[in-house]
């Protein structure tokens, strides 16, 4: 890794040049992390001309010095953000480029006020963000076993999912599993919906019981080895009336389109638009209120944004969930999601959902 | 919870000519909650004269009318805070008071550019956060619980600590135990470090081997009812050293000279002070390398901070952690950690720490 730290400070590096800036400063514990390694959740990294420099604070000593090899670690009491500003102020820093959009106005005040007039700032937006969007092949093997881990929890959860037990309890049994394979965490708030409670599409797990004739909708991802999967499956318990398995049926189609239009070079909203265009003519397009997709890495929501009207374009190394959804609020929800990474050869699934509505 | 709802508004409503302002705007999850009771994780509250605004988006539109009825809902399509802002250019609002410390400069960018120059912006600093930080008595219920929790997920465990397990796999029972309980989830990522590693205040669990004569650090708390809980035990695994049966029983004396020191009217500081005064006596301040506890609630860090030289004063109804710890390299750390509620006849524990160190 510390080569791989190295390779990326220099890349970012070289790019100041393009802000006219001397200096980068991330605050962003994904982009840190990214950067030089380091783990901790308060930290500041600096990128200039000389030798990178965290800055975290005496609670991290340790921990820095066993992770940080590219970088030299300066340990701040007090307000991290007027540490950084009084070093850049007896620094050869002229020119820093922040990030905006992972600053608070707050923060960028301190930072200021400490620094004083000498230096001044310019906006730079997702710098690091756009490097970490092309996975290398190291990290998407880590990634297809962070996708494959949630699916295997997935399915030893699946016996337990019956009339009688609590949303809340099978979250437990998820995480549970999740962890016991050596998942670090889950990737976000694990959601299992049920009943009318399915229409929610971010419900948080509530003590309702499942019952009979029922949708279910579960969405778990794992955190394993610092990267995220993000995976969702519907259930039904009983048999299923017919037009929720053809409601399915159309969802997971939709899926299958949005795979096949996810090809290096293609827009991130024409993915969109093909999952899009199989639901409206299944005359099911107005109960799809999301997004298709987001990009997922060390954070569980990344760039590429597969959304309508989006315009960027897709590069292999992409890695992508794909997961439309319909939400009606009388009834439930039924939503399907995996990952995938954009290849010259197309999209690559890293699980595979059922074409049919699973029948408990 | 209407009710209180309302009565909160209420409250901002008024302060809002201290900031001369016409209108308050909230990003913050926890404040939103706060203040209508909206658990999606992308909203703004707006404040003004009249009704009281919650901004989100299409994802959260039943969820939002579920949940919220001391304020309009409106869903904003594409950027939220360029939906806000849309709105207030035709509002009756001249100036806005926005919370620094949660809204990022990029989403201030986003603001500003849509409400156009005709509003005006002025920083307010904890306003939510300062109701927040006297909890009411149903609040103080829901927390005791949520810390009876967090023990009794603890004593549960362990059993299971002994040599030859990974401290992930702990994490896992620890974590599937406290959502078992009925928590909706951890109130942050749970802690279990052993030998050396325990000397790392915030150390990631790891796939170490817990192995016999190391000390072990568990620090975990559980989300219950939306409020948080934060506990800290510190084990051994075999017949302990003196010096370490010593050094725990210092620290355990540190957490109760804060403790009786945590009373309506001292300063932050003062009880910082207190736990800090028994390490310096046994030698050990060094090696205390961060705060002595902190304010939590709907939110595992809240004010008041009971660290050195901090001047506000405590009043009754705060809830505070108090977990003085000690860090050496070579050896490992002790931490211990309970959480408290100020009250006019002093602390009040909601759970209690064993006096001794536990040997396993």
């Amino acid at each position: 890794m510390d080569h791989l730290h190295h390779k990326r400070i220099q890349i970012v590096r070289r790019r100041l040049e393009e802000f006219d800036a001397d200096g980068f400063l991330s605050t962003h514990p994904a982009n840190v992390y990214y950067l030089c390694g380091f783990t901790g959740s308060s930290a500041a990294l600096l990128v200039e001309r000389g030798p990178a420099r965290l800055f975290t604070d005496g609670r991290f000593l340790i921990q820095s010095r066993q992770e940080v090899k590219k970088a030299r670690v300066q340990i701040v009491s007090g307000s991290l953000l007027a540490g950084v500003g009084l070093y850049l102020r007896r620094s050869r820093v002229r020119r820093l480029a922040y990030e905006p959009a992972l600053l608070t106005m707050a923060q960028f005040g301190e930072l200021r006020k400490s620094t004083g007039p000498r230096i001044r700032f310019t906006r730079v937006f997702g710098l690091v963000e756009e490097l970490r969007q092309v996975k290398s092949s190291d990290e998407i093997t880590r990634m297809r076993k962070a996708a494959q881990l949630a699916l295997a929890a997935f399915e030893e959860v699946l016996p337990l999912i019956r009339p009688g037990v609590r949303e809340f309890e099978l979250v437990a049994e998820i995480e549970y599993r999740m962890r016991r394979k050596g998942a670090s965490g889950p990737a976000f708030d694990t959601i299992v919906a049920s009943g009318r409670r399915s229409a929610l599409p971010h419900a948080r797990p509530s003590a309702k019981v499942l019952r009979k004739n029922e949708l279910v909708v579960l969405d778990l991802g794992a955190i394993l080895d610092h990267y995220c999967s993000d995976l969702t499956r519907t259930v039904f318990l009983g048999r299923a009336p017919a037009r929720l398995r053809c409601w399915y049926r159309s969802v997971w189609e939709a899926q299958q389109a949005a795979k096949r239009a996810l090809l290096p070079g293609a827009a991130e909203g024409e993915v969109d638009a093909a999952a899009r265009r199989v639901l409206e003519q299944a005359g099911l397009a107005r109960w799809f209120v999301h997004g298709t997709g987001h990009g997922l890495g060390l954070e569980v929501h990344e760039d590429p944004r597969l959304a309508r009207g989006q315009k960027k374009t897709l590069q292999a190394g992409n890695v992508v969930t794909i997961e439309p959804g319909i939400y009606l609020e009388a009834v439930g929800g039924i939503r399907i999601e995996d990952d995938f990474v954009v290849s010259q050869n197309g999209a690559i699934a890293f699980t595979k959902s059922p074409a049919e509505l699973l029948e408990l």
